[in-house]
């Protein structure tokens, strides 16, 4: 994914307030009940549309699962960059990133609900489907990647394999949290990230 | 895990006959109908022994799920440890490792298997759930490492998290294969390893 195409997915969303409104409602239903007791009727009611715009855009629950997913993905990317775009150092920018990632996921209530409370119904979405959101979130680590080449702050090597090791360290992270990377322990977690991690694009 | 705790865990299914039989009983079971239509019933039927049996030993389906899925994990390390063992170089045992592993997933038939057509009812015990079987593998992976600290093949560091990167990015490509990291390329595979993930250790 080019920097541009990753720009235009994260504001993709924002560009479509109907779809945005179903989203909404999505997202709380499933919060609210959880995704297997939502039906589209229900998204539809919340939504404050009716049952055949919902079809018109979002065939079947599960593209409204995908489609939250996805926008879920797009809004933690926007606040991982407001934290580490600034960053110029490729070395701290992915300590930092880690850290962040680390202290987002633990904190993001609608995954870790579903996670705990869905795990059936909410985990194809996250895995055998989720193809298209770690692309996603890879396209957005490798265009940062992509920058420090090109300003010289890395040697040169094809950023996206490199950033796939990242999104999947963090995608295991998300489904099975229990490890002994802690969670909750920004000094270790900066700490390991420059032991360990940084030298998967430096080493 | 110390290396002698884990070769107990790599020997225990071996050593409860009963045990295996059920598991092996399971196992067919799995594959032929999938796991949602295979009873404890059925599982008791296939190993010849009787329900109360089985249930003695795994208070239900799920229980015999995780414990299949414990044991085709240490299967696999058995078959990935014939594979790397020998080799005294860390970076080259390293990159052999992952080989093997991305070999190795892409041929599990039984995962990819119930990972295609029963997602729902594989998938808690492979992530929610699977904090066990990441255990194992991890303990696996930092008993290598060690070995090399001792023999001064690897400076000092504390092996299990540096283990777990490796784990976690074993794991989520066996959950969601499509990526960029490409799973039918060995030449590719070993020279990725090579640049991006034996730094982890040595970088």
């Amino acid at each position: 994914m080019t920097p541009d195409a990753l720009e235009g997915a994260l504001r993709r969303p924002f560009a479509e307030p109907a779809n945005d409104r179903v989203l909404d409602a999505a997202r709380e239903a499933f919060e609210d009940v959880g995704i297997q007791r939502t039906t589209m009727r229900d998204i539809a009611r919340r939504a404050g549309l009716g049952r055949a715009t919902v079809y018109r855009r979002y065939p079947d629950r599960d593209a409204v699962v995908a489609a939250v997913l996805m926008r879920e993905v797009r809004v933690f990317l926007t606040w991982l960059d407001e934290r580490i775009d600034h960053i110029e150092d490729p070395a701290e920018q992915i300590a930092e990133c880690f850290v962040a990632v680390v202290t987002g996921l633990r904190g993001h209530s609608l995954l870790n609900r579903l996670l705990t409370l869905e795990p059936a119904a909410a985990l194809p979405a996250l895995t055998v489907d989720a193809g298209a959101v770690l692309a996603v979130a890879r396209g957005y680590l490798a265009a940062k990647l992509r920058e420090h080449q090109q300003a010289g702050r890395l040697r040169s090597f094809d950023p996206e394999p490199a950033a796939e090791v990242f999104v999947r360290l963090a995608h295991s992270m998300l489904l099975s949290p229990p490890g002994c990377i802690p969670a909750d322990d920004d000094a270790w977690s900066r700490a390991f990230a420059r032991t360990h991690l940084v030298p998967v694009v430096t080493g």
